[in-house]
């Protein structure tokens, strides 16, 4: 983002560790869950996949006896048959991604974390669960013991995510998971020495409120891997898993009793609504974020 | 096909130098129209796809800037994305096709010519072109100078279409295009040799009918490749292509006049109604030459 009154320039970073193949096709879920949020055509009902989706393409599979329980429409399905084709070409996910924005008329930035292949998978009684058999298969309901980050120790950020995280003038941490999608991103070697080091500030956002996960099983990987679900249990996590690497959090309303011993690990606290049920809620929490620490942007 | 008043037993061996590679998959367009006609599915409206398709990951696919000319609807696109997935696997064509022919619940054997990639191309005035290429992108509009069967002078039957030919009671060579659909076929190295050893009778349907082709561009590629666009031009293109192969050929009521002459080139002939506009006629036709060939079979 640059100073002055000029729009925003949103670069977004997301992660891959949840993609997945099916059909033969390569299927990254958090890169299309923010392509279709950023065009307007996500379905806000599931907050998963297109709206006014159709679903033949399934039921012809599912005739065939493919699996079906991770459900892709067909409007999904073209989408993942298009980048799968242009993966097979050769071409980079990250370039792969930026003609699926500019396709979408998205003006934002979507950049993969890197181009590698990594896998958030997770130790359970049945053995390491890959990421999509644990929390689409089995709903997330299996306690989970241990994480790995498969490939990650050989993965490198691509050059637009390190230019993008060195030429910002703030950089957010989304409230989603702090051990699967956040963690996924900061295990690519590189990438937390890149947040470090950048001139902007980091601010990460809680993503429990009054001590659960508003999505997911945040909550219950605190319990199960070590720390507390809470808004300290979070700054915790950050502060353990990565020293210093995040300047200041952002807790709910409802957590505001936390602010103190947060600031005594020696981050900034924003106490502030997090919750986000709508596209005002999440406009204004934006806009809130950018007030305090970018004062004077636009947030359009 | 057995003798005796068993029901029949179909086995069809197909084309599949129309196969292209579309958005990444393989498509066999021919074997999925005789898979969707055999399963009740087909569309009888447009004369290839399923019917009651939906247009979803088409229309994605579209606004992806990807090809259109050639439309997979969402039924069509589960199928052939499936087959895709098995070839992947290293899985023989045959069996792929068998595993859909299964889960259709289809009681014939579908079997295409050979597991090899064989292509059909023909020369134009743009240079040569892929089967889908001149068919559906060109309407088969553009003037035929020469065709070629590409990778059949290395292909193989398979094991099971040489064991169908080898066994029927009946061989029948349908009224598809000689030069594309049936030339094809004929291209694969042993086919040919196969039919003639056959103990069974081989009984080609004329596909022109008062001079003209009732579909697709047979009548026009007579007159570009030679020979001539009638009942009779039938008869001599095969004993032509492959002398003594065809022991008798069904001609219209239409094209009676013919008969004679068809004779002549020492080839029984068979005078019935051909024009095939509904089930209704496919089931008349079958019976009328089971009838005549096989008496006694059952034709349900």
């Amino acid at each position: 983002m640059r100073a002055g009154q000029a729009p925003i320039e949103l670069s977004i970073i997301a992660n891959t560790g949840d993609d997945l193949e099916l059909h033969g096709l390569s299927v990254s879920p958090d890169l299309d869950t923010l392509l279709y949020t950023l065009a307007g055509l996500a379905n806000e009902q599931t907050g998963w996949g297109v709206r006014d989706e159709t679903w033949s393409s399934a039921a012809m599979l599912a005739r065939l006896g493919a699996p079906t329980w991770f459900q892709l429409g067909d409007r999904d399905l073209g989408l993942n048959l298009w980048r799968t084709a242009r993966l097979r070409e050769g071409q980079r996910l990250t370039d792969v991604t930026a003609g699926l924005v500019a396709a979408m008329g998205v003006a934002a930035r979507l950049l993969p974390a890197t181009d590698s292949a990594v896998r958030t998978e997770l130790l359970t009684e049945d053995g390491w669960l890959e990421f999509q058999e644990y929390f689409v298969h089995r709903h997330h309901a299996v306690p989970v013991t241990a994480l790995r980050y498969r490939g990650a120790e050989t993965a490198e950020p691509t050059a637009e995510v390190l230019e993008a995280i060195a030429t910002a003038d703030l950089l957010l941490i989304a409230p989603s998971n702090p051990f699967l999608s956040i963690g996924t991103i900061l295990a690519v070697p590189g990438i937390t020495d890149a947040l470090r080091s950048a001139p902007a500030r980091v601010v990460a956002v809680s993503p429990i409120v009054g001590g659960v996960a508003l999505r997911g099983p945040a909550d219950r990987l605190f319990e199960t891997l070590g720390g507390s679900s809470s808004a300290l249990g979070v700054a915790r996590h950050y502060q353990r898993y990565a020293p210093g690497l995040v300047d200041a959090l952002v807790i709910d309303t409802q957590d505001a009793d936390a602010a103190t011993s947060i600031a005594a690990l020696d981050l900034e606290v924003m106490v502030t609504g997090t919750v986000m049920r709508d596209h005002a809620d999440r406009e204004q929490l934006a806009g809130t974020l950018l007030e305090h620490w970018l004062p004077g942007h636009a947030t359009g």
